[in-house]
């Protein structure tokens, strides 16, 4: 079967799950009825920020962290859009690692805070995430420290994979599962355990119409790169896939699609409204999807992953508006 | 010891665990170190909001309806600020119970449309909640069918109880758990099972200065009923307190304390703003209690429960302000 050919494999993903610390496991899954009017569709969510990091990142970072503390590793670093960070902050301070974060300055404010505040070392850099990357190597060369590379390294997606144990475990099962597009560890995670376990079920990736860089690397069969990224999903605002994470890619995603802004906008907004999430505009990637598509979704039953509720309060409240819908 | 002179018995509320669907079970129970540095003590919270009904009161009426669909009942009634009705409202439509819930018509809108879109027939009266509970308990005469009485009935305390069994497994463990007062049921419940396999945790019942029966009647040893209740917290608004769940509620709690709906609100907002939680009133009791009296918590371990997010949202707007923090 084809699924069997990406680089992650299944036994390791149940091995992952091991040492993953339980608060970021078995999360919330259930239906949002009130969601369903306004959407026109069946609507489940898995709920990834009800813990101490608000993300579904720290699954992966469990898994490098305490992989680096078995082998005595004293220090990690990581380039990131603010959630990894810090997700590898709160692992590594557990297991005793000095973890150095490298961010955009322009990074979301509450998750660079959030980053210092769980003890890791913050460097800014005057450029994008991309730039960050550059820097995080860097730092990882001259110190002889271990480098995290989301979505390359492997521990990275048998973390996020760990969601999609649980997904294809729950009953009801649904039609098709909507995955937020960034470097893609959530994507192939997700979507290898899918595919493998329940391959009729629908792999969607949703990526911001302005960081289409994956998406357009997934439908050419090659991977292209974008000058600029402009979202406010900050979290998927990549512009350089990964080879390796596209071949895995395009073996487990069904399809990837593009969304606008204000779509992402109207999903946090939903969201709020119909099901009282606070959620970061890279969560609500899976209900813009549905809002540009109404028909390919009708009456189906749709799972998205909310994957992060990271935000500055100032912008959520600038992009959602004062007034209620 | 004391607390087995309750209504309550751990074997039965272990019981109750089993006929609860799992959606309502296991919640997320984690540290909010954001709302640390501006609480002056350890904050864990037990999140009872993601699911189905956004509230914790699922887990009684899972107990209630299994109960009667077991014995072939085919309708229940209940009186509900809103909350327990759309709890009724699921486990009943599940069952194939016809559920009827008096509320009163100046019920929060949001729980009010939830009722019915869950398909219960929804009655509601022209006063406060305890008219809705006279109301409802004379539908229950006419038409011959069970009358759900909130905290009076076992097993909406059972049910509440099962929360307590997930807080007495959670490592590390905690020092005092703030529990919202209303009826009763969560306070008791919980109390019942923190105090049996953990006397050493302090359990304070928290409720609004504007609706005080429950705490008045716990002070002074009896029944103390008030004209009227004044408060944001619909959830805790009762005025007659039940005179079984005062005897509980005295074997169990350790303190009930007042706080003003500034403190609620505050509590409200800083849950927005440090933990990216959209909560009800009654479930900022806690955080406002804590915010109340700094110097009692200082540098101690606080776990609240989160226990419901069904909210007008122009109202939460109204209350929370249109800037953030």
């Amino acid at each position: 079967m084809i699924v069997q050919e990406t680089r992650l494999d299944t036994a390791r993903i149940r091995a992952a799950r091991q040492v993953i610390d339980p608060i970021f496991l078995d999360t919330p899954l259930y239906r949002c009825e009130a969601l369903e009017p306004v959407l026109g569709c069946a609507v489940s969510v898995k709920l990834e920020t009800a813990n101490p990091i608000r993300s579904f990142k720290a699954r992966g970072t469990e898994v490098v962290a305490s992989g680096l503390a078995a082998n005595g590793s004293r220090a990690v670093v990581c380039a990131s859009a603010g959630n990894l960070g810090q997700a590898l902050a709160w692992s590594g301070r557990g297991r005793g690692l000095e973890v150095t974060v490298v961010a955009s300055r322009h990074a979301t404010v509450a998750k660079l805070e959030r980053i210092r505040a769980l003890g890791a070392e913050l460097e800014l850099v005057d450029g994008d995430h991309e730039l960050a990357r550059e820097r995080a190597a860097a730092i990882a060369r001259d110190q002889g420290i271990r480098l995290v590379e989301d979505s390359l390294d492997l521990e990275t997606c048998e973390g996020a994979a760990t969601i999609g144990l649980e997904l294809v475990d729950a009953l009801p099962s649904f039609d098709a599962v909507l995955i937020a597009l960034g470097g893609g560890a959530m994507a192939t995670g997700v979507g290898h355990v899918v595919k493998s376990h329940a391959s009729d079920v629908e792999v969607i990736c949703v990526q911001p119409a302005g960081a289409p860089a994956m998406t357009r690397s997934w439908r050419e069969h090659r991977v292209v790169s974008t000058d600029s990224a402009d979202t406010i999903a900050d979290g998927v605002a990549g512009r350089h896939p990964i080879p390796e994470v596209l071949d895995d890619l395009l073996l487990v995603a069904d399809d990837a699609v593009l969304v606008q802004e204000a779509s992402i906008v109207t999903g946090m907004r939903m969201l709020l409204d119909h099901a009282g999430l606070i959620v970061e505009p890279s969560a609500a990637l899976g209900i813009a999807a549905i809002l540009e598509d109404r028909e390919r979704f009708a009456d189906r039953h749709v799972l998205t992953i909310i994957c992060g509720s990271n935000v500055d309060m100032d912008a959520y409240h600038r992009w959602i508006g004062p007034a209620p819908q």
